[in-house]
């Protein structure tokens, strides 16, 4: 028929998925992500990184997404509606994550006055794979999907015009990204190396390699527990057990803390710790040390107790598969930690891995706190601040959580 | 044997309760209550409101509690320690519960130097059953099991040494007193009437009868909330749809909101509140609905949008059995609330079942939002303040939560 022949040609048909039958895939309750073995047809390699639909079993229309036939996760999706992956939807989804960091400094934990921020966040700001960081004039910016891979430019033209930066670096040596099918590379937008210098971040120098070290910097998650946690240490006896370079221990020390120890297993956190106290002129000890061992080492015990312990420690559970194990992990270092604290003591402990929920971090706190023969009662509920933001339909977009506690 | 006679005589073995063998009692994991099915033998009814001793299977002392033959817990832990409940007992105990609110000053949510809070909550603060609110100089004292019902006076003997309140009111008349064998009755200390009348919570002027109304005056566990969500609706058009006595319509209402209404299903409340708008002399309206009905109500759908929805309903899961029934109504009432959001609008949502745990909510919402087809971000995780303290070992203990949500 001669109508529908020429509405073919104008307006074809985009190339869309179709969900098998009987599975039960987690889009249709609302996740964005669809996975290989999760559809009835893959589509050739040419359109991968292009954006395609995606149907029920019935036709019904799911979204629209962004594919790559090499990942296991084939489909993200960027809307519920129709929409193009354009230079005009880049810049939107920017412009509305950064009007999202200006709405929420009412919050009293939020500091959106600060230049050290997370500005884009992946699924959560509609910009899958998309993650930026600044850290005052300097954007760090991380692709690890191919359709924002092959958008990259347009992605930090829209950043250059939005937000004028001194420097964009393009942090894409994260193993995820293999995963995807791109390959590991760090540059800047100007071609000149960013050499390290100091960043001050919530009133606190830090030496940043933003460029050149091994992590994309400082973890911003934290900034809000780093406050919270001082709150605590005026005067008092304080314990960071896996200080990174150091942030718990130097806001503990400025606090007023009488004694201030962070331990870390990579000497090059350790020394990037001691250099900080040094910049801030603060009283902080650090040494290098495997947290379960050091607990465990003779002696230990006969040592004056702590009255604060901090506990935050790199994701023990990386994988689902890995919980059990983690599990055991985290509640041997939070026993460790109960049993080392002053009557009336503070534990400031968190998980950083998606895979532990809030029911299992209680369980392991429950069960440190039984063996210890402890009462512990809840100071304060931790949770990620709200520049990373949690989608209700998505659990992989929680991934840090917290508690304070009181440990009588 | 002389010698053991002797000692016999002196310091009589108290009396205690064993587990029984293959039984997996909470208790041995924290918790701090014994069941009558738990335990081998029963004490005689003159031990009812005794301190006893609990002892696993191979006879290891696992703490003292009150012992109360009548409840179906018929132990619940004061210490884990050997100790007597005495007036020192009770008066240490009170004292390290104000002690406690006073060091949750520092926490940016909880205004330890307002007047109006509870301070003394339950097993929280080693007094199993016994909850105190402080109104001013009126202190609302709740007493739920035996053991403290016997000592009441010497309860309220303490409160009146540590605190010289006006007057405090013995609000014996929760149901749950019939679980312990007690008589339910609303008494004052001087024997005079508490007249109601108006106390200022917040900077909000309330009409509250503690002696006579229905509820021990007002919620105090959500004061924090109020101010919180009233952060998002200055210029907002502001649905609170169990608005009790108004307290979050009126702090939206004060904050700005171009419109409020309010709803209850019970028409005193609904009274209350609008008495309370007019005293504050604030505009907000309010209604009496049944809001599972009002939302579904023929034309809503033509109506204007919110911009802010408030849903702080009373507890729909008042046992675990309830609880399947329960999380329906909750995604029914959230997934109404969604729809009737405009874009990018604030949903504040709250579940005060202690039945109903993150993981139940969560999917609640989850559910909720992917039927409405909206993208739901987490703004603010939202919990029990300081002043109703969460013990790790007693999930009962935790009954409040929610989450403030953009709704976009």
């Amino acid at each position: 028929m001669k109508t529908a022949d020429v509405t073919a040609a104008t307006s074809p048909a985009p190339h869309s998925l179709k969900l098998k039958p009987n599975a039960k895939p987690r889009v249709l309750a609302g996740h964005p992500w669809v996975f290989a073995n999760e559809v009835e047809n893959l589509l050739p390699p040419e359109h991968d990184g292009s954006v395609v639909e995606c149907r029920d079993r019935q036709g019904r229309f799911l979204g629209t997404g962004i594919y790559n036939s090499k990942s296991q996760i084939v489909w993200r999706r960027l809307s519920r509606e129709r929409i193009e992956l354009d230079a005009a939807y880049l810049r939107a989804a920017i412009e509305r994550a950064i009007a999202r960091r200006a709405s929420v400094g009412k919050r009293p934990d939020v500091r959106a006055e600060t230049p050290c921020r997370r500005l884009v966040w992946s699924e959560s700001d509609d910009l899958p794979g998309v993650v930026v960081d600044q850290f005052g004039g300097t954007l760090v910016l991380q692709v690890q999907t191919l359709a924002m891979e092959q958008r990259s430019t347009l992605i930090s033209d829209s950043l250059d015009a939005l937000l004028s930066p001194d420097e964009i670096i393009f942090r894409n040596d994260a193993p995820i990204r293999r995963l995807e099918g791109l390959p590991l590379e760090v540059r800047t937008r100007s071609g000149r190396p960013w050499e390290p210098r100091w960043v001050k971040v919530d009133g606190l120098d830090y030496w940043l390699d933003l460029q050149g070290g091994q992590k994309t910097g400082f973890y911003l998650d934290q900034r809000a527990q780093h406050g919270r946690v001082a709150a605590y240490c005026a005067g008092k006896r304080v314990l960071d057990a896996f200080c990174n370079q150091g942030a718990f221990a130097l806001h503990a020390a400025r606090a007023g803390a009488s004694k201030v120890l962070g331990l870390d297993s990579a000497e090059d956190a350790v020394a990037a710790a001691r250099r900080n106290a040094t910049q801030n002129r603060l009283n902080a000890e650090f040494g290098v040390a495997n947290v379960f061992d050091w607990f465990n080492a003779p002696g230990r015990a006969a040592e004056p107790l702590w009255d604060v312990i901090i506990l935050d420690p790199p994701p023990f559970a990386k994988s689902k598969s890995a919980l059990e194990g983690a599990l055991r992990g985290y509640k041997e270092i939070n026993l460790r930690a109960m049993q080392r604290l002053a009557p009336g003591g503070v534990l400031a402990t968190y998980t950083c891995s998606h895979h532990m929920h809030d029911a299992e971090l209680r369980g392991v706190l429950a069960e440190a706190a039984t063996d210890a023969k402890r009462k512990v009662r809840v100071l304060e509920h931790c949770h990620q601040p709200a520049d990373h933001p949690v989608l209700v339909t998505m659990p992989e977009s929680e991934y840090l959580r917290g508690y304070i506690l009181s440990v009588e």
